[in-house]
């Protein structure tokens, strides 16, 4: 039994997958037969020798292939092909619909095509169950490895019906949030807060990229898609971005973060004033099925929520059901090059088990 | 593509699961070819056309086959078979190896099998690995449908290494212990949370078959056999009961109830003892991969620690692994009809996606 696989993407999630790919034992032959290690040079043979990952790095390389090309030859091999995209190319995404059309089945954490205009994700799945299509696995989209999307799918073709969907689901945003606001008083500075979230590699090279919200805004339109929720974009509902008017115009990420601490004193009154409550703040992405709203923003919870004792950069993500009346909830790294690629691999092994010949 | 499904058992999970089935849309036929409602009266046609769940509840019925009947019933059909137990029975368990050894897969909320000596568990898996082997998926044996047994299967089977499991896996125990030890200083007596949780039906009639912890270690061997830990039998390690010694002879549950009252101080004295310490008690089991050693008993935990405020008779389980340093963390209901039904139900949706022709 054997699958053939196409890996786009060589970057830190591309090659901590290689790396576990190339350690498991698994009793389907997984070949490799194509290896992007960036936009330009791949690894492959026209006669499908698998790609040796082991010499990858150093091996010589040939020109990438166009996306029709690659299609061409994944579906021309002798076994049943499987895309991996490790990467966050909106390109690459917007290939989907005519991968999957042509049989060839995709494990990937790259958000860009699930999260995008409707008509994409109805396509997607679309070809994806029509006779030959091939199938889709994207785990790590939302929290990484964490086990989200294949049991929300669960509850869903089960017949059970999603109420309310809440979560913490931006590892930066979590990490800032968790360090602002506590059950204790704190006079910690929002734009510390931001500078040392930098400095740990949590932020893109803009923070403002993160602070806007709408990379979360993207996880929130997946989860409520898969819930039944017919989110027409990312940007179709309310996103509070934690970037201040004034300084969405900063010319640089430098700039930007040289002007936050002006802002501090409107963080500190927020957290006073849920502090007083006895709450703490807390950035959350919220899916209402019962009123049909979707909001990204600040959040107050109380000290005994598990929102409120989160830890570090971790995600956690609530959700409430027909079923379960008290939630369901799944808590643990939603970042990091080695939990994505396990949850990528862990799809494509699924993929595998299902197609291989 | 088409599956043939056997049912066995249609009590309280069966009947939920059965519900389920008969509403759910899905590409692949779900043939249920064999229906046993009971030890003895079953639902089949020996041309293998599907039951009707519509009215299988007053349909006429012949009697059961037997096992090895059922086996070759199953294997003689046009599609690859699906076997769901939805009993408790230990002869049915005794039996999986040589049902998937025949290439009947199984999908199953039965716990004896997996949880019984370590030979009838290494015969299982050896079977469904050999060529024509059947598949096995029992999600549903730890914690209903919270997904555990998935996740960590992939773990596993991604190269990371597991250091230590543990969890609160007992729905009874969860709330007789949510409800007898909080943040708060309380004199709730343990006899009158075991009648409290008893009346809510969340109790065995003899209530010493939750309280003596065996359900629960049974759940702990097969969290730790997949963690790669081969342990012998659920009574190779140590295991808390919760029945006083003296009580364990009382001939039935009533006259132990009866007397359990005089045993209330020894708790008080040790949650006062727990609370002292800023802690509050919890009924938990353990994994400790890095000693190799297993553990199901009392335990305290600190009030911001995720264990302490779970609620009602929820689930909890916390797994620290190589890759998640800050354990994954996964809390819901872990009982009931419906959810359980449904950890059945998706996971023999999974095998028919596997195996269906």
């Amino acid at each position: 039994m054997s699958v053939n696989i196409a890996i786009i993407g060589s970057g830190v999630v591309g090659s901590a997958f290689i790396k576990q790919l190339k350690n498991i034992k698994f009793p389907i032959n997984l070949n490799v037969v194509y290896l992007a290690k960036n936009s330009q040079e791949a690894l492959y043979s026209s006669d499908y020798q698998p790609v040796d990952l082991a010499t990858y790095e150093t091996a010589p390389t040939k020109a990438t292939l166009s996306l029709p090309e690659l299609a061409k030859f994944l579906k021309s091999g002798a076994y049943p092909p499987i895309l991996v995209d490790n990467t966050s190319s909106p390109q690459l995404a917007a290939y989907y619909p005519e991968f999957i059309k042509q049989g060839v089945s995709i494990a990937t954490p790259n958000k860009k095509a699930f999260s995008s205009d409707l008509k994409t994700w109805e396509e997607i799945f679309s070809n994806s169950s029509a006779p030959g299509g091939g199938l889709v696995y994207h785990e790590a989209t939302v929290g990484a490895a964490l086990p989200i999307i294949g049991p929300l799918n669960d509850l869903v073709l089960t017949g059970d019906k999603i109420k309310k969907i809440e979560g913490i689901l931006s590892g930066s945003l979590s990490y800032i949030f968790n360090s602002l606001s506590t059950s204790e008083p704190s006079t910690t500075k929002f734009s510390d807060v931001v500078n040392v979230a930098k400095e740990l590699g949590f932020l893109e090279p803009d923070p403002r990229d993160d602070l806007n919200g709408m990379d979360f805004a993207r996880k929130v339109t997946i989860l409520a898609r898969i819930a039944g929720f017919q989110v027409e974009s990312p940007s179709s509902f309310p996103v509070d971005s934690l970037v201040p008017k004034e300084l969405e115009a900063c010319a640089t990420g430098a700039e930007f973060l040289e002007k936050l601490p002006q802002y501090d004193a409107d963080f500190q009154k927020r957290k006073d004033e849920a502090l007083a409550e006895g709450k703490v703040l807390r950035y959350v992405g919220q899916v209402d099925m019962d009123n049909k709203t979707l909001s990204v923003g600040i959040a107050k919870y109380s000290f005994d929520h598990p929102f409120s004792s989160l830890k570090g950069s971790d995600n956690v993500i609530s959700i409430t059901t027909e079923r379960y009346t008290n939630p369901l909830i799944i808590q643990g790294a939603g970042a990091g090059a080695d939990i994505t690629a396990h949850g990528v691999l862990a799809d494509a092994l699924k993929i595998a088990q299902r197609i291989a010949k």
